[in-house]
């Protein structure tokens, strides 16, 4: 009897093991990823002598949109079709100070298809350092521009993100 | 006749001034002003430990708004009203630096009623001095929202100035 | 032997309850909250016609300090004490929109005293309206001005915080 | 008499026109001038879906700071060095609107060798237009860092500027 359960646990151990592998593998490859450079401005910084943390949000909003723009698709053809995208939730966590004129690396990560919202991280890189600055995500739900509305995420904006999970997939995994 | 000559010219300069001196008090009485507070934000200064220079061109639209409010006419109500006042000039001229925390007062001023454009000029004063520490002003252009076209100053907008100007002129001049 | 067992689990949930009321009361009263008023510039909207998302950490700024102030304290003393208060987390929700001239109320809220951090909630609330727009909080290390070097709270900057805490107790409670 | 008045006047033409030609070819030929490129950001619209006028002064922070970077004489140096360039006049035109995600090119330019204070131009491009959109100029003074006094241009910036436009003098001339 005790001997069947060690079995059994075993079993479960080696299921568990196995989808948690095969998650991991999921998660490593399917996800969309783009770095863009920025360098910080004078008027960024405070008098602390770094960069004022609220600018990070526009940091994170040019690693947005270079990523989105990457995928042939500019937000602002976005909204000419229609859709708006509000951030909904934002969240930074700020480990090391920018200061002026530091070359930051912004990186955009998508790691889940949207639905009702769309879920982007950020990673904020000082040139030449392998650990980030700063990181956070953004929450954004869809807006028919004319009503106001929320709506789900239009079809062709999925199937583009999809299109280069798959490719990332294929080729270059997460780099 | 070098005597007439001389009286002449006695008349002239009195006239002269006499009209110089009717000028000075319709420039001085014919202005319409408002002071308005602000508080220096910390997102406000640089690693200067000063005020941004661009800042203070929020600050003048803080004292424009400010002042166009204190005539009953909000701006944004100007906007509803379908009419757009975009700045199509702008002139910053800075004497001493604010610093955070500063409490600053802006004062705006307009001397001429608009025809095609409206200038607006501003003073900038820390809390407790007499001298400004910064001074300007805009230019805007009126735009029908709808078109985006240019054009003439609003004659309901005309009438709130000159209506503020002449209230100005019979009770309190220029404060 | 059960029985006994029954009455134990019976006294444990009694105490546990009263720990927990008393906790509440705590959580209730003790708590410092200042609420200050903004209005909206032309300059924090963007062109989804209301304020940009990233604006309302200037906005959280301005209730922080606000608050300190209203303790008595205010920040720029204690930047000149040699004390800075940098964000090192942030997080913020929108709910719904503010726009162009919206007359807005910023509620800052310490519930907890600081040790090595200082987390600080807020609620912006438009003018007349009973629900919060927006909400988040910043979390704030301790660092020594000259140094550079993290440090924990400082004794005054506590106390000050604790008797506001009390006086909360005493005479209001939370508004 | 009158002839002789009549040659002397042709003489003095001649000089002054001569002269004028001279000038002209030194002020042609002996500026400086870089042009860097950004991409508006959807945090620099305001609700009028255009750039919000006071961003142009970052704008041209950039375009300046990029130009005085290809001197191999970055700014932030100029500050480690002890001398700070702030700005004490500033003007903007503001021709047709940026719009988002426009990619705009950020021309400034130097014309004179700073004495006592240092004037740089700026002229704002869409991409692929010939007309610029926007103009303006900044007037900075030179200030010790360590006692915020004025100081005279430092020799050795001078000379980085001097160098700079006699090679555009040589080679290549207003591009």
């Amino acid at each position: 009897m005790l001997l069947y359960s060690l079995r059994l646990l075993g079993g479960l151990c080696v299921y568990i093991s196995f989808t948690l592998r095969l998650y991991c593998v999921r998660l490593v490859i399917q996800l969309i990823s783009h770095k863009t450079e920025i360098r910080v401005r004078y008027a960024d910084t405070d008098q602390m002598k770094v960069v004022y943390h609220g600018k990070y949000l526009e940091y994170f909003e040019v690693g947005r949109a270079a990523l989105i723009r990457s995928l042939g698709l500019p937000y602002s053809e976005l909204e000419t079709r229609g859709i708006l995208l509000p951030v909904v939730e934002v969240y930074a966590k700020y480990r090391r100070p920018a200061r002026y004129d530091d070359l930051l690396s912004i990186e955009a990560i998508v790691t889940e298809l949207p639905k009702v919202v769309l879920k982007i991280e950020y990673k904020v890189f000082r040139e030449g350092e392998m650990e980030s600055i700063a990181e956070g995500y953004t929450i954004h739900s869809f807006l028919q521009a004319t009503t106001g509305k929320p709506t789900r995420a239009p079809s062709y904006f999925v199937q583009i993100l999809e299109k280069a999970m798959a490719s990332s997939n294929d080729s270059k995994g997460y780099h």
